[in-house]
Protein backbone atom coordinates (compact mmCIF):
# COMPACT_ATOMS: atom_id res chain seq x y z
CA UNK A 1 0.00 0.00 0.00
CA UNK A 2 1.17 3.16 -0.93
CA UNK A 3 1.13 6.22 1.17
CA UNK A 4 -1.33 7.83 -1.04
CA UNK A 5 -3.63 4.88 -0.74
CA UNK A 6 -3.24 4.30 3.20
CA UNK A 7 -4.76 8.46 3.35
CA UNK A 8 -7.39 7.03 1.03
CA UNK A 9 -8.30 4.46 2.51
CA UNK A 10 -8.04 5.81 5.91
CA UNK A 11 -10.45 9.18 4.35
CA UNK A 12 -13.00 6.78 3.45
CA UNK A 13 -12.91 4.69 6.39
CA UNK A 14 -14.22 8.08 7.82
CA UNK A 15 -16.70 8.18 5.38
CA UNK A 16 -18.08 5.40 5.90
CA UNK A 17 -18.75 6.05 9.28
CA UNK A 18 -20.16 9.59 8.60
CA UNK A 19 -22.21 8.27 6.04
CA UNK A 20 -23.99 5.58 8.30
CA UNK A 21 -25.09 8.44 10.34
CA UNK A 22 -25.68 10.90 7.79
CA UNK A 23 -26.32 9.42 4.39
CA UNK A 24 -24.08 9.84 1.59
CA UNK A 25 -25.78 13.49 0.63
CA UNK A 26 -24.77 14.47 4.14
CA UNK A 27 -21.21 13.36 3.82
CA UNK A 28 -19.47 16.86 1.50
CA UNK A 29 -16.13 17.47 1.04
CA UNK A 30 -15.82 19.87 2.86
CA UNK A 31 -17.42 18.65 6.50
CA UNK A 32 -15.29 15.23 5.65
CA UNK A 33 -11.99 17.76 5.43
CA UNK A 34 -13.06 19.28 9.13
CA UNK A 35 -13.56 15.28 10.50
CA UNK A 36 -9.84 14.27 9.18
CA UNK A 37 -8.30 17.45 9.91
CA UNK A 38 -7.21 17.82 5.97
CA UNK A 39 -7.89 20.81 3.83
CA UNK A 40 -10.34 20.56 0.68
CA UNK A 41 -8.31 20.96 -1.89
CA UNK A 42 -6.13 17.88 -0.58
CA UNK A 43 -9.59 16.08 -0.76
CA UNK A 44 -10.94 17.11 -4.04
CA UNK A 45 -7.63 16.50 -4.91
CA UNK A 46 -8.58 12.96 -4.44
CA UNK A 47 -11.82 12.86 -5.48
CA UNK A 48 -12.82 15.84 -7.43
CA UNK A 49 -16.74 15.44 -7.05
CA UNK A 50 -19.72 14.73 -4.77
CA UNK A 51 -20.75 11.71 -6.89
CA UNK A 52 -17.35 10.70 -7.45
CA UNK A 53 -16.32 10.55 -3.55
CA UNK A 54 -19.78 8.60 -3.17
CA UNK A 55 -19.06 6.02 -5.57
CA UNK A 56 -15.79 6.20 -3.98
CA UNK A 57 -17.67 5.59 -0.35
CA UNK A 58 -19.42 2.69 -1.85
CA UNK A 59 -16.85 0.82 -3.35
CA UNK A 60 -15.11 0.86 -0.03
CA UNK A 61 -17.71 -0.27 2.11
CA UNK A 62 -18.44 -3.13 -0.80
CA UNK A 63 -14.87 -4.23 -0.31
CA UNK A 64 -15.18 -3.99 3.72
CA UNK A 65 -18.36 -6.42 3.09
CA UNK A 66 -16.96 -8.69 0.84
CA UNK A 67 -13.77 -8.92 3.62
CA UNK A 68 -16.50 -9.23 6.78
CA UNK A 69 -19.08 -11.39 5.44
CA UNK A 70 -18.49 -13.00 1.87
CA UNK A 71 -14.85 -13.86 2.12
CA UNK A 72 -14.75 -15.85 5.59
CA UNK A 73 -18.35 -17.81 4.23
CA UNK A 74 -16.67 -18.97 1.07
CA UNK A 75 -14.02 -20.47 3.37
CA UNK A 76 -17.06 -22.61 4.99
CA UNK A 77 -17.55 -26.26 3.87
CA UNK A 78 -20.04 -26.03 0.14
CA UNK A 79 -24.15 -25.94 1.03
CA UNK A 80 -25.78 -25.28 3.98
CA UNK A 81 -22.82 -24.51 6.74
CA UNK A 82 -21.80 -21.92 3.66
CA UNK A 83 -25.06 -20.43 3.45
CA UNK A 84 -25.44 -20.65 7.21
CA UNK A 85 -22.51 -17.76 7.21
CA UNK A 86 -23.35 -15.79 4.88
CA UNK A 87 -26.40 -15.30 6.88
CA UNK A 88 -24.97 -15.16 10.40
CA UNK A 89 -22.21 -13.13 9.19
CA UNK A 90 -24.19 -10.39 7.91
CA UNK A 91 -25.11 -9.74 11.82
CA UNK A 92 -21.51 -8.62 12.53
CA UNK A 93 -21.83 -6.19 9.86
CA UNK A 94 -24.86 -4.69 10.85
CA UNK A 95 -22.84 -4.26 14.34
CA UNK A 96 -19.22 -3.00 12.44
CA UNK A 97 -18.00 -0.46 14.62
CA UNK A 98 -16.78 0.85 11.51
CA UNK A 99 -21.32 1.58 11.17
CA UNK A 100 -22.02 3.31 14.01
CA UNK A 101 -25.67 4.37 12.22
CA UNK A 102 -26.27 1.07 10.85
CA UNK A 103 -25.54 -1.11 7.33
CA UNK A 104 -24.71 1.72 5.17
CA UNK A 105 -26.34 0.28 2.12
CA UNK A 106 -29.80 0.67 4.19
CA UNK A 107 -28.98 4.42 4.33
CA UNK A 108 -27.82 4.72 0.52
CA UNK A 109 -30.84 2.44 -0.99
CA UNK A 110 -33.28 5.11 1.02
CA UNK A 111 -31.30 8.04 -0.30
CA UNK A 112 -30.41 6.63 -3.63
CA UNK A 113 -33.54 4.67 -4.88
CA UNK A 114 -34.71 7.82 -6.39
CA UNK A 115 -31.65 10.03 -7.50
CA UNK A 116 -30.19 8.21 -11.43
CA UNK A 117 -26.57 8.49 -11.27
CA UNK A 118 -23.29 6.51 -11.31
CA UNK A 119 -23.33 6.02 -7.28
CA UNK A 120 -26.86 4.25 -7.34
CA UNK A 121 -25.79 2.38 -10.52
CA UNK A 122 -22.97 1.42 -8.28
CA UNK A 123 -25.31 0.45 -5.10
CA UNK A 124 -28.22 -1.31 -7.27
CA UNK A 125 -25.13 -3.22 -8.85
CA UNK A 126 -23.64 -4.47 -5.57
CA UNK A 127 -27.09 -5.22 -4.16
CA UNK A 128 -27.87 -7.57 -6.91
CA UNK A 129 -24.20 -9.14 -6.58
CA UNK A 130 -25.64 -9.81 -3.20
CA UNK A 131 -28.77 -11.40 -3.55
CA UNK A 132 -27.13 -13.49 -6.93
CA UNK A 133 -24.43 -14.66 -4.07
CA UNK A 134 -26.72 -15.58 -1.70
CA UNK A 135 -29.08 -17.54 -4.34
CA UNK A 136 -25.76 -19.49 -6.06
CA UNK A 137 -24.91 -20.27 -2.27
CA UNK A 138 -27.88 -22.13 -2.30
CA UNK A 139 -27.54 -24.03 -5.29
CA UNK A 140 -24.63 -25.39 -3.75
CA UNK A 141 -26.64 -26.50 -1.03
CA UNK A 142 -28.52 -28.04 -3.56
CA UNK A 143 -26.20 -30.12 -5.20
CA UNK A 144 -24.43 -30.77 -2.10
CA UNK A 145 -28.04 -32.84 -1.13
CA UNK A 146 -28.33 -30.36 1.83
CA UNK A 147 -31.01 -28.44 0.53
CA UNK A 148 -34.08 -30.19 -1.79
CA UNK A 149 -34.01 -30.00 -5.57
CA UNK A 150 -36.43 -28.37 -6.45
CA UNK A 151 -36.12 -25.22 -4.11
CA UNK A 152 -36.36 -22.13 -5.58
CA UNK A 153 -33.14 -20.74 -5.00
CA UNK A 154 -33.62 -17.14 -5.92
CA UNK A 155 -36.81 -17.17 -3.59
CA UNK A 156 -35.00 -17.98 -0.75
CA UNK A 157 -32.40 -15.57 -1.36
CA UNK A 158 -34.91 -13.03 -1.38
CA UNK A 159 -36.56 -13.92 1.81
CA UNK A 160 -32.86 -13.97 3.76
CA UNK A 161 -32.55 -10.40 2.37
CA UNK A 162 -35.74 -10.13 3.53
CA UNK A 163 -35.14 -11.50 6.92
CA UNK A 164 -32.05 -9.56 7.10
CA UNK A 165 -33.71 -5.96 6.23
CA UNK A 166 -36.33 -6.61 8.75
CA UNK A 167 -33.38 -7.11 11.49
CA UNK A 168 -31.34 -4.15 10.22
CA UNK A 169 -34.60 -1.73 11.03
CA UNK A 170 -36.56 -3.33 14.31
CA UNK A 171 -33.12 -3.74 16.17
CA UNK A 172 -32.84 0.28 15.63
CA UNK A 173 -36.30 1.07 16.92
CA UNK A 174 -37.84 -1.43 18.56
CA UNK A 175 -35.63 -4.64 20.74
CA UNK A 176 -31.73 -5.64 19.28
CA UNK A 177 -32.64 -8.46 21.68
CA UNK A 178 -35.70 -9.67 20.89
CA UNK A 179 -35.45 -8.74 17.26
CA UNK A 180 -31.87 -10.68 16.63
CA UNK A 181 -34.21 -13.80 17.99
CA UNK A 182 -36.78 -13.25 15.64
CA UNK A 183 -34.83 -13.37 12.98
CA UNK A 184 -32.94 -15.72 13.22
CA UNK A 185 -36.14 -17.54 13.86
CA UNK A 186 -37.60 -16.87 10.54
CA UNK A 187 -34.30 -18.00 9.46
CA UNK A 188 -34.28 -20.99 10.71
CA UNK A 189 -37.51 -21.60 9.02
CA UNK A 190 -36.92 -21.43 6.12
CA UNK A 191 -33.46 -23.70 6.63
CA UNK A 192 -35.82 -26.05 7.32
CA UNK A 193 -38.24 -25.58 4.48
CA UNK A 194 -35.39 -25.55 2.27
CA UNK A 195 -33.86 -29.08 3.66
CA UNK A 196 -34.03 -32.31 1.58
CA UNK A 197 -36.93 -33.80 3.42
CA UNK A 198 -35.80 -37.40 2.14
CA UNK A 199 -32.44 -38.31 2.60
CA UNK B 1 -62.89 20.85 9.33
CA UNK B 2 -62.09 24.61 9.44
CA UNK B 3 -60.82 26.48 7.36
CA UNK B 4 -57.05 26.08 9.50
CA UNK B 5 -57.65 22.59 9.30
CA UNK B 6 -57.70 22.32 5.57
CA UNK B 7 -54.61 24.49 5.25
CA UNK B 8 -52.67 22.66 7.91
CA UNK B 9 -53.61 18.83 5.66
CA UNK B 10 -52.92 20.48 2.68
CA UNK B 11 -49.54 21.84 4.18
CA UNK B 12 -49.12 18.37 5.39
CA UNK B 13 -49.70 16.69 2.17
CA UNK B 14 -47.17 18.61 0.67
CA UNK B 15 -44.64 17.76 3.52
CA UNK B 16 -45.11 13.75 3.05
CA UNK B 17 -44.14 14.02 -0.46
CA UNK B 18 -41.29 15.84 -0.14
CA UNK B 19 -40.27 13.81 3.18
CA UNK B 20 -41.02 10.71 1.11
CA UNK B 21 -37.92 12.04 -1.52
CA UNK B 22 -36.04 14.22 0.88
CA UNK B 23 -36.44 12.33 4.02
CA UNK B 24 -37.78 14.53 7.18
CA UNK B 25 -34.59 16.48 7.51
CA UNK B 26 -34.63 17.67 4.09
CA UNK B 27 -38.11 19.20 4.85
CA UNK B 28 -37.28 22.88 6.30
CA UNK B 29 -40.18 24.82 7.28
CA UNK B 30 -38.31 27.62 4.42
CA UNK B 31 -38.37 24.71 1.56
CA UNK B 32 -42.01 23.74 2.27
CA UNK B 33 -42.79 27.46 2.26
CA UNK B 34 -41.63 27.56 -1.20
CA UNK B 35 -43.15 24.34 -1.66
CA UNK B 36 -46.70 25.20 -1.12
CA UNK B 37 -46.24 29.37 -1.46
CA UNK B 38 -47.57 30.25 1.72
CA UNK B 39 -44.68 32.56 3.34
CA UNK B 40 -42.12 30.84 6.25
CA UNK B 41 -43.87 33.29 9.35
CA UNK B 42 -47.11 31.93 7.82
CA UNK B 43 -46.40 28.18 8.12
CA UNK B 44 -44.11 29.00 11.14
CA UNK B 45 -46.75 30.03 13.20
CA UNK B 46 -48.63 26.89 12.32
CA UNK B 47 -45.56 24.70 13.04
CA UNK B 48 -43.15 26.81 15.51
CA UNK B 49 -40.19 24.55 15.26
CA UNK B 50 -38.47 21.73 12.83
CA UNK B 51 -39.08 18.96 15.34
CA UNK B 52 -43.19 19.94 15.80
CA UNK B 53 -43.51 19.89 12.13
CA UNK B 54 -41.47 16.64 11.82
CA UNK B 55 -43.83 15.18 14.48
CA UNK B 56 -46.88 16.87 12.78
CA UNK B 57 -45.93 14.90 9.45
CA UNK B 58 -45.57 11.53 11.21
CA UNK B 59 -48.99 12.13 12.63
CA UNK B 60 -50.62 12.82 9.23
CA UNK B 61 -48.46 9.91 7.99
CA UNK B 62 -49.78 7.50 10.53
CA UNK B 63 -53.71 9.03 9.78
CA UNK B 64 -53.18 8.21 6.35
CA UNK B 65 -51.66 5.00 6.81
CA UNK B 66 -54.23 3.70 9.06
CA UNK B 67 -56.99 5.44 6.60
CA UNK B 68 -55.09 3.27 3.67
CA UNK B 69 -54.44 -0.18 5.44
CA UNK B 70 -55.56 -0.67 8.46
CA UNK B 71 -59.16 0.44 8.94
CA UNK B 72 -60.34 -1.14 5.79
CA UNK B 73 -58.84 -4.43 6.62
CA UNK B 74 -60.75 -3.90 10.16
CA UNK B 75 -63.86 -4.27 7.85
CA UNK B 76 -63.03 -7.58 6.51
CA UNK B 77 -64.30 -10.84 8.27
CA UNK B 78 -61.62 -11.82 11.74
CA UNK B 79 -59.28 -14.53 11.22
CA UNK B 80 -57.18 -15.24 8.22
CA UNK B 81 -59.11 -12.26 5.22
CA UNK B 82 -58.77 -9.61 8.00
CA UNK B 83 -54.43 -10.48 8.88
CA UNK B 84 -54.00 -11.38 4.74
CA UNK B 85 -56.01 -8.06 3.74
CA UNK B 86 -53.60 -6.04 6.49
CA UNK B 87 -50.68 -7.47 4.63
CA UNK B 88 -52.43 -6.78 0.56
CA UNK B 89 -53.06 -2.93 1.55
CA UNK B 90 -49.59 -2.53 2.76
CA UNK B 91 -48.74 -2.84 -0.97
CA UNK B 92 -51.00 -0.02 -1.91
CA UNK B 93 -49.22 1.86 0.98
CA UNK B 94 -46.19 1.36 -0.38
CA UNK B 95 -47.47 2.81 -4.07
CA UNK B 96 -49.54 5.28 -3.08
CA UNK B 97 -49.33 8.58 -5.28
CA UNK B 98 -48.71 10.53 -2.20
CA UNK B 99 -45.10 8.97 -1.30
CA UNK B 100 -43.69 9.40 -4.48
CA UNK B 101 -40.53 8.72 -2.95
CA UNK B 102 -41.34 5.03 -1.13
CA UNK B 103 -42.66 4.64 2.82
CA UNK B 104 -41.96 7.53 4.70
CA UNK B 105 -41.46 5.25 7.76
CA UNK B 106 -38.94 3.53 6.11
CA UNK B 107 -37.29 7.04 5.49
CA UNK B 108 -38.10 7.98 8.98
CA UNK B 109 -36.28 5.00 10.74
CA UNK B 110 -33.51 5.48 8.80
CA UNK B 111 -32.69 8.61 9.68
CA UNK B 112 -34.20 8.97 12.85
CA UNK B 113 -32.90 5.63 14.58
CA UNK B 114 -29.92 7.62 16.22
CA UNK B 115 -31.52 11.16 17.04
CA UNK B 116 -33.37 10.62 20.38
CA UNK B 117 -36.25 13.48 20.82
CA UNK B 118 -39.98 13.62 19.56
CA UNK B 119 -40.40 12.34 16.56
CA UNK B 120 -38.15 9.22 16.68
CA UNK B 121 -40.60 8.51 19.96
CA UNK B 122 -43.65 8.83 17.47
CA UNK B 123 -42.13 6.80 15.14
CA UNK B 124 -40.91 4.32 17.46
CA UNK B 125 -44.47 4.12 18.93
CA UNK B 126 -46.18 3.66 15.42
CA UNK B 127 -43.71 1.13 14.30
CA UNK B 128 -44.86 -1.04 17.74
CA UNK B 129 -48.44 -0.36 16.79
CA UNK B 130 -48.22 -1.71 13.92
CA UNK B 131 -46.15 -4.83 14.76
CA UNK B 132 -48.85 -5.53 17.46
CA UNK B 133 -51.72 -4.79 15.21
CA UNK B 134 -50.51 -7.56 12.87
CA UNK B 135 -49.90 -10.16 15.91
CA UNK B 136 -53.36 -9.27 17.52
CA UNK B 137 -54.80 -10.00 13.97
CA UNK B 138 -53.21 -12.90 13.94
CA UNK B 139 -54.44 -13.61 17.40
CA UNK B 140 -57.86 -13.50 16.10
CA UNK B 141 -57.25 -16.08 13.73
CA UNK B 142 -55.79 -18.50 15.37
CA UNK B 143 -59.50 -18.26 17.78
CA UNK B 144 -60.89 -18.39 14.78
CA UNK B 145 -59.07 -21.50 13.66
CA UNK B 146 -57.85 -20.28 10.92
CA UNK B 147 -54.53 -20.45 12.60
CA UNK B 148 -52.93 -23.55 14.64
CA UNK B 149 -53.17 -23.06 18.26
CA UNK B 150 -49.33 -23.18 19.12
CA UNK B 151 -48.61 -19.93 16.80
CA UNK B 152 -46.38 -17.69 17.77
CA UNK B 153 -48.33 -14.32 16.59
CA UNK B 154 -45.70 -12.15 17.65
CA UNK B 155 -42.78 -14.47 15.27
CA UNK B 156 -45.55 -13.98 12.14
CA UNK B 157 -46.16 -10.48 12.93
CA UNK B 158 -42.05 -9.67 12.94
CA UNK B 159 -41.73 -12.15 9.44
CA UNK B 160 -44.28 -10.77 8.03
CA UNK B 161 -43.17 -6.71 8.68
CA UNK B 162 -39.71 -8.31 7.09
CA UNK B 163 -41.00 -9.55 4.15
CA UNK B 164 -42.67 -5.91 3.96
CA UNK B 165 -39.26 -4.25 4.11
CA UNK B 166 -37.87 -6.33 1.85
CA UNK B 167 -39.81 -5.83 -0.40
CA UNK B 168 -39.76 -1.92 -0.20
CA UNK B 169 -36.37 -1.89 -0.74
CA UNK B 170 -35.91 -4.42 -3.20
CA UNK B 171 -38.83 -2.90 -5.75
CA UNK B 172 -36.76 0.10 -5.51
CA UNK B 173 -33.50 -0.99 -6.34
CA UNK B 174 -34.23 -4.42 -7.89
CA UNK B 175 -37.10 -5.04 -10.30
CA UNK B 176 -40.80 -4.30 -8.64
CA UNK B 177 -42.83 -6.81 -10.31
CA UNK B 178 -40.54 -9.61 -9.38
CA UNK B 179 -40.12 -8.50 -6.13
CA UNK B 180 -43.65 -8.43 -5.36
CA UNK B 181 -44.03 -11.80 -6.46
CA UNK B 182 -41.34 -13.05 -4.50
CA UNK B 183 -42.18 -11.11 -1.38
CA UNK B 184 -46.01 -12.20 -2.31
CA UNK B 185 -44.59 -15.71 -2.48
CA UNK B 186 -42.95 -15.46 0.98
CA UNK B 187 -46.04 -14.35 2.42
CA UNK B 188 -48.01 -17.40 1.46
CA UNK B 189 -45.05 -19.32 2.70
CA UNK B 190 -45.90 -17.57 6.38
CA UNK B 191 -49.70 -18.28 5.88
CA UNK B 192 -49.24 -22.12 4.82
CA UNK B 193 -47.25 -22.67 8.10
CA UNK B 194 -49.81 -20.81 10.12
CA UNK B 195 -52.76 -22.52 8.78
CA UNK B 196 -54.32 -24.81 11.09
CA UNK B 197 -52.93 -28.48 10.01
CA UNK B 198 -55.99 -30.63 11.78
CA UNK B 199 -59.27 -29.31 10.79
Amino acid sequence: MTKGDETRSAVLGSAIALASTLGLEGVTIGKLAEHVGMSKSGLFAHFSSKENLQVAILEEAIARFVALVVSPALKKPRGEPRFRALFDRWFEWSRADFLPGGCIFVMASVELDDRPGLARDRLVASQRDWVDTLAHAARIAVEEKHFRNDLDCAQLAHETFSIAYGYHFLRRIVDPAETERRSRAAFERLIADARATNH
